[in-house]
């Protein structure tokens, strides 16, 4: 044992699971391992059988993640030489809402053999997008029916939440339904794979289970109202014990201790999401301060010290992202994946060629020529719903939007009115929360994005009109559940006692920030209000064509 | 001599001259020589001299048009062998309003040695874009007075039109206008040097210099309003008499008809415009059968037994396209330039790579794509507006709109959207006539595009309706200038007396032609609604986004 304190992280991804060991004194990342899931995401065929999927589904192993705490984390100890013993807490994060079922004693249905050619009985990945149906009844049900918990969540329950996942269960495989004794988020399944005891985060209940600290889950009747077999779901299937984050769920047994390489009883953190632990580890524990995690899409977090209700919002959660204050998460579908769409499909060869020549990625050269125009010149406005809009018009079948082209028009013109369109939905949510109560006064941006593209976040300082600081670790998940263990060992044995003291010690920024330019900000003034008005046309029912067009385009496509 | 006739066609274009012998008997086209213009367009800097040109100037050396009769009547003449004095008349058909100052003789001023460095001096080519203020006085000061001519041109005169050329010279060189005693068209300033009479064609003077023959040039009091100077304009500068389309303009003279290879006294048809020569070389000498000129844009003309005001239109001139009809023209700014965009901005680098491999073009790859897809499929509409909108909006400061777009949405897509979008501009177009008194039955399609895309001839017969019968000529002006020489020379010199009698013996459609596919109409239909829908909300002031976005890029491109 040495004087210096280590915490492991751990964050489930979509694709694998990465550990990184962290030095709890002041939050070096000292170590990392990453191990990618065997069978990945499964959206074709069930492995083994061969079992073949529907559209829009998509699976994983729990297995895969167990490999994850096997072999990822006896790697980073491995490499760093640091005594087990001197590891003081382990904090998880994962993808959400993903969620499975298992017996009474956590056994997933998967492992079983009578089960496991089942596709119901294997993980729904967050983005298993086949509940549509059952989200459509429940948000019909609750409308009518008056429940306003709807209110908390933008009007809408998603169909890659927790309780259209698990009505689709029984709506297509009763029998599933029946044998699972718990149904479960991937998240608290972990933790109780490593400390034996099922421990549910407030996180993943109250982002995607309806839950709240107030009023708990919504009444039996509600359930029953969907499907009488799904009256008592919550006591049958689940629990209504919930757990706060930064909370100690148990220590590690002996068992998972063996998987790890680390100590029996070492602390294990409730388990939380792998967006809003990026929040504490953004440096941000306090309310003003909006996280946004930038990469194929955007998550939008800012804490409150008072409950709003904020329309077209993801959802907010009493206690949903650190004790004692609100949680507010809101959205947008479609940011990197946008300009990767546009790299793909609309960038000429000649450009390629361009880029080849001088060594440079396409989106470099893009960046480049991009930055080389003023705000306004291209005379473009988009509107960036190639994917929907989450926040704050919370409808999938908006789609894209692009006006002011002419023959003159260049590629980086519509590259940069595609990033800028971005920002200009990222304004509508900060004003949005604003105008409901809830003050956004700085940004910090972290994700994959802000690395690569200083364009793109000095036209969200200009856009936004808020300075925007950069998280210092690209690896926020992992550092926030680090963070977390270390809360859950508590001060006493050498961690922290709060996550914003733990945030404080652990957590920086870059020295790098983003100052709106002032002359910029008047232009996009201009420009946002005209995405406002055409926003506000083509979202709010004034012209429905986006919906028209994509009605006719599914008719057109199932007919022929 | 031989006991076949022959006449000769030529058309004037912006960058060449193209004659094209023709067997008067069946309109055999029997030798072509395309000369080009040595000057070319000039919108840098005057050859000579080297003085600059401002931007939106586009000029012309009148030397290059004598050069084509020089070159390009002896060569077809030499191809064939044919007997000179078998060559009964000869026609010329030009761009417009393409207008020069000369002297009284119809000496060019540019010809002068003391005028020839002064750019005023020269050929104001028809897109020369230079008198925009000028034309935008002008239509203020018509509308303020209240003059009705307005009306017959879409509610606008353009600045290309004569007018606003002529009185640009006066603003910025008033001793070239003082020293021009004539301001002429190019195509009768090349009819005065063939048969050295100064005869003025009704085609160029109706459509582009706001003539009626009923109601003659606007009166002198409008002229003085403009500029007091210019109040005499039409007694000083040109000419009352207008002649009719296919009169004889006079015989060649012993100067010309040595420059030309030809006899002396070979007939000479007033002069016509390339666009409206086209419609008889098309079979259409009556009403209710619109022909389309397309290529870089569109052009559509149809006859009329009456006087209609359709709103938005380019002009209707009595007698302006056949004898004893109203010729209706309309216009689209953007049809294959549209496609051209496209492909050299927005088409990836593995089309390109696919289209290479397999020995394509980039547009066959395109269209063989984009032809797999149904009406619909793609989920998206365009406004194909990218160089403004001409008819019916009559709206220069449009621009291009894109609506529908997803993570999914392939180049092919965006390609057969752009299509869809100018067929969808063109039923505008033919739905405004309809309504307006002035029926479209059939459409022949006429010009560069109909032979290169069968795809779009089928999206227009599908959008429109209508079915879609090709000109069988792909020389339409150089064709309609031969049977307009024809005419001139009249039945008992071999020829015809009528338009409509050289048009049945000399014009033909080929055999290809598009039927309407009903279930494809019936899509086209609602998409066709929705794009209506978004035409009138950005076209018709509900929305002036486009206008407002155009202005602050031009404020910002000339503040840096």
């Amino acid at each position: 044992m040495s004087e210096r304190k280590y915490a492991i992280g751990v964050d489930f991804g979509t694709q694998s699971g990465r550990a990184v060991l962290v030095d709890v004194a002041d939050g070096s990342e000292i170590a990392t391992c990453v191990h990618p899931y065997a069978n990945g995401v499964i959206d074709e065929k069930l492995p083994g059988s061969g079992v073949r999927l529907e559209p829009d589904w998509a699976l994983q192993d729990p297995n895969d993640y167990l490999e994850v705490l096997k072999q990822a984390i006896p790697a980073v100890l491995k490499e760093c030489g640091v005594d087990p013993a001197d590891v003081i807490g382990l904090g998880i994060d994962f993808t959400a809402c993903t969620m499975l079922p298992t017996k009474a004693d956590g056994t997933p249905l998967r492992f079983l053999p009578e089960w496991r050619d089942n596709p119901h009985a294997w993980v729904k990945l967050w983005k298993h997008h086949a509940a549509q149906p059952e989200a459509n009844k429940l948000n019909e049900t609750a409308a009518e029916l008056g429940y306003e918990f709807l209110d908390r969540y933008g009007g809408k329950i998603s169909s890659e939440w927790f309780f259209p996942k698990a009505w689709q269960i029984l709506d297509e495989a009763p029998e599933v339904y029946e044998a699972a004794d718990r149904l479960i988020e991937g998240a608290d399944w972990v933790v109780w794979q490593l400390t034996g005891q099922e421990k549910r985060n407030s996180c993943t209940a109250g982002y995607k289970a309806i839950w709240s600290k107030r009023e708990g889950y919504p009444p039996n009747e509600f359930f029953k109202a969907l499907d009488p077999r799904m009256g008592n779901i919550v006591d049958e299937k689940m629990s209504r014990d919930i757990y706060a984050l930064g909370d100690k769920a148990g220590g590690l047994t002996e068992e998972a201790a063996g998987w790890a390489g680390l100590k029996p009883g070492t602390a294990v953190a409730i388990a939380n999401v792998d967006a809003h632990v990026s929040v504490p580890a953004a440096t941000v524990t306090e309310p003003g301060r909006m996280v946004i995690i930038m990469g194929t899409s955007n998550c939008h977090m800012v804490l409150g010290e008072e409950e709003h209700i904020v329309p077209g919002m993801c959802g907010y959660v009493d206690e949903g992202i650190v004790p004692g204050l609100f949680g507010y998460e809101a959205g947008q579908s479609c940011v990197g994946d946008h300009f990767a769409w546009f790299t793909d499909n609309c960038v000429p060869a000649a450009y390629e060629r361009e880029a080849e020549q001088r060594g440079v990625s396409i989106h470099e050269l893009l960046e480049e020529k991009a930055a080389s125009l003023k705000p306004g010149e291209s005379g473009l406005v988009a509107l960036d719903w190639w994917n929907g809009n989450r926040s704050v018009l919370v409808d999938v079948d908006l789609t894209g939007l692009l006006v002011g082209a002419t023959l003159a028009t260049k590629p980086e013109e519509i590259y940069r009115a595609l990033i800028e369109a971005t920002a200009y939905g990222t304004r509508i949510i900060i004003e949005t929360f604003e105008e409901n109560g809830v003050p956004v006064n700085e940004i910090v941006a972290t994700g994959g994005l802000p690395d690569r593209n200083k364009l793109l976040m000095q036209i969200y300082a200009d856009v936004t009109g808020r300075p925007i600081k950069i998280a210092g670790t690209s690896q926020g998940g992992a550092l926030g559940s680090a963070m977390h263990g270390a809360v859950a060992a508590g001060k006493a044995a050498g961690g922290y006692d709060t996550i914003a003291e733990a945030a404080q010690a652990m957590a920086r920024l870059r020295e790098e920030s983003y100052e709106p330019i002032s002359e910029n900000k008047a232009v996009y003034d201009k420009l946002f209000a005209e995405y406002v008005l055409l926003h506000d046309y083509f979202g709010r029912g004034a012209n429905d064509v986006m919906k028209r067009l994509k009605q006719l385009k599914a008719e057109i496509r199932t007919n022929s």
